[in-house]
């Protein structure tokens, strides 16, 4: 993509009243755009990214689930059956014109549990589930983080049916936390499994939580085997549930997914009923597994970044390559960038009409995880810089090798 | 796919405040479930026909703009700015429960124009295009054409911002159009050119129509060049704009696209001005081009089913291949079914313990382009029955050339 024809500008100001590392960074790089207080535009580089988060989480939930899409606006006697239209505080609401009330999602159990209705009548049915990735709406009072805490964000939410207790205690263990946790190793996250408060219908959730130094939770990790707890069900003198120790360190963590049993709570509500074996009908049971993807790509942010800017991991990076063409090798470069290209490498093509200096300082604040920089000084030895946005060596590497070269970096990750 | 566990189930009701071909169809095919009057949930089926409808289009429109992503929820102001607040009477809006008013976007200028602001200074960074695809949202009266009139739908919006008069006719007739006509194309879709109103500050715009029997539109094709005029500017006698003709033929047509000359009514309102070579500050001209892919869905069904039910074209299919195990046969079916997998073929199974009549009458209704059954008749000659959902013939195939034989099929297309 060249940089002089993409919709992007970086900018100086630093957003009035959002002290956030996440919402300077992502603004200032011209990733997001803020419509309004925890509304945003992603621009095409933002996108980019998302895009990626999103395929990423994609591809781990379709070896467990069905991807559907259910829509933003719900009907309000849907959330009256579950008692939520009034105890939901967060519940944006909407009338129309022609008198009808909806919801605007904040998750979407109230959707798919009568759409399963349609589709579980006998045991031979279940297990079964199914995820979407889609917008969701909380009238938050305040939204000063970010990509953190959204009155609009992206977020993947699966649900499984399930006859028996068993069966969703394994899929809840041996199915659900497997795929989360390829999910967070692609991502390049560390991201902790964290008990937490079940609410009113069952002893445990899990959180899993990403270390960072503003994080907006408190956890107590295992000094063992690093299982944490959060803060809202640590006890002083606590076992470890899974090791049986009794030692633990505080710390700061973003919550990066939230896992459920939610039991018989909303197939109650809506009857969702399967018949058993033996002809009985039973009431069907629910496990629901969150991860805010727009959130992720904040959690990164805070986690990944210098005093200069971000710093991408690769697989979530927006482009593989920043390619820097300095005065009076515009023609060279252009040569590079289409040879990068044909060699499917994702490159953005700094060719503006800039000094060096701001090609520097935006490529730093971008945070693309490989610089190539092409200027007259090495061209003499056909030859271009090449570093690493962690790093701060640049390495000369002959043009003729360059795309193996970046290649062969891929695979050392 | 195992039919089995596949979030699916076909349904013999049809629905009961919905005449609509494409309602009957794609809800008894359990590609949709309706959650209220315009607006369904997209199940697995569905999702897999809107993602390759949206692929589609993406592929085409990466060629002539930037992807970005706008939010749903748009702040009241913006909408005061171009005199739309109380002016577009389909306009859902919602006030939080903080006093905070929003419109829920039916299309984006109001957002679009204020991003372009941050990214647009000089000459230098025209022209530009960004386009997104995105849930839209309208406040219909009635809404019961299926996915024809939703109040929730998906949409792709492209805009493009350009220093004249003379770039903006360029980019509109020599890059929009022709991306228009590459999308209809890989669809499948037979899309006719139509001039219709410009609305208030353009003489023209137009539409893409595509005919069938219910459209919602009466449009007059002239019966030379193909150029279409819809009936709401059409005046008896009139010469086609394009070939001078004034013979023309009266049909219905289904509208799946539109493309608008803004001209300055946006730019003028948020003020999107650049700086133009001598200095001079000058409002940008912008181009808007929408295409609801919810709604080619619908389009495409109201075209392509017979008594039986659809007949998706190959393109835009959910699967290529609809593999029936019939009694006997279920063993032999699972290893066919693995080795099309591995073949890299997209294969819906049917593995479900239902009668034979059943999975011919789902395969029919769901109409995925091949269909291959597997039965004990057949296997005795190491062979299964192709058939093609739009033939009515069957052919033996080899099992072992099956997958060639379907990867042929494809190239024939």
């Amino acid at each position: 993509m060249k940089q002089s024809r993409y919709f992007l500008k970086t900018s100086k100001t630093t957003p009035a009243d959002d002290l956030s590392i996440n919402a300077k960074l992502l603004e200032q790089g011209g990733f997001v755009q803020k419509v309004l207080a925890g509304v945003y535009d992603f621009l095409p580089l933002g996108l980019r990214v998302l895009q990626k988060i999103e395929n990423i989480v994609r591809g781990e939930m379709d070896k467990i689930g069905n991807e559907m899409f259910m829509p933003v606006l719900h009907p309000k006697e849907n959330w009256e059956k579950t008692g939520r239209w009034s105890g939901l505080d967060v519940l944006f609401k909407i009338k129309s014109q022609h008198g009808n009330e909806y919801a605007l999602g904040p998750t979407h159990e109230e959707i798919v549990t009568p759409a399963a209705q349609a589709i579980i009548n006998s045991y031979k049915d279940l297990p079964l589930a199914v995820y979407q990735i889609q917008t969701k709406f909380r009238d938050e009072p305040r939204a000063k983080s970010g990509l953190l805490r959204g009155r609009e964000f992206r977020m993947k939410d699966l649900y499984s049916f399930h006859a028996t207790a068993e069966d969703l205690d394994e899929y809840y263990n041996k199915t659900a936390m497997p795929a989360y946790e390829a999910v967070y190793k692609r991502l390049g996250l560390d991201a902790l499994l964290t008990e937490a408060s079940g609410g009113t219908f069952s002893k445990y959730s899990h959180e899993y939580q990403v270390e960072t130094e503003n994080g907006e939770d408190t956890i107590y990790v295992c000094e063992k085997c690093g299982l944490a707890k959060n803060k809202e069900i640590f006890e002083e003198g606590a076992k470890c549930t899974n090791c049986g120790k009794t030692s633990w360190r505080e710390t700061k963590g973003c919550e990066v997914g939230n896992i459920f049993k939610l039991q018989d709570k909303y197939s109650k509500a809506f009857n969702l009923q399967y018949t058993a074996q033996d002809g009985s009908k039973n009431i069907v049971l629910m496990g629901c597994y969150g991860l805010g993807t727009s959130r992720v790509m904040g959690v990164i942010v805070e986690k990944f970044h210098d005093s200069k800017g971000i710093i991408w991991p690769e697989a979530v990076a927006p482009f593989k390559v920043h390619l820097l063409a300095l005065n009076g090798a515009e023609k060279e470069s252009g040569k590079i960038y289409e040879s990068l290209l044909n060699s499917g490498i994702e490159v953005l093509y700094d060719d503006r009409e800039v000094s060096a200096g701001a090609k520097f300082a935006d490529s730093d604040l971008i945070g693309i995880p490989y610089r190539v920089l092409v200027s007259a000084k090495t061209l003499d030895k056909q030859s271009v810089e090449f570093k690493k946005r962690n790093e701060t060596e640049a390495k000369l590497v002959n043009i003729s090798d360059l795309a193996s070269y970046i290649g062969a970096q891929n695979q050392k990750q």
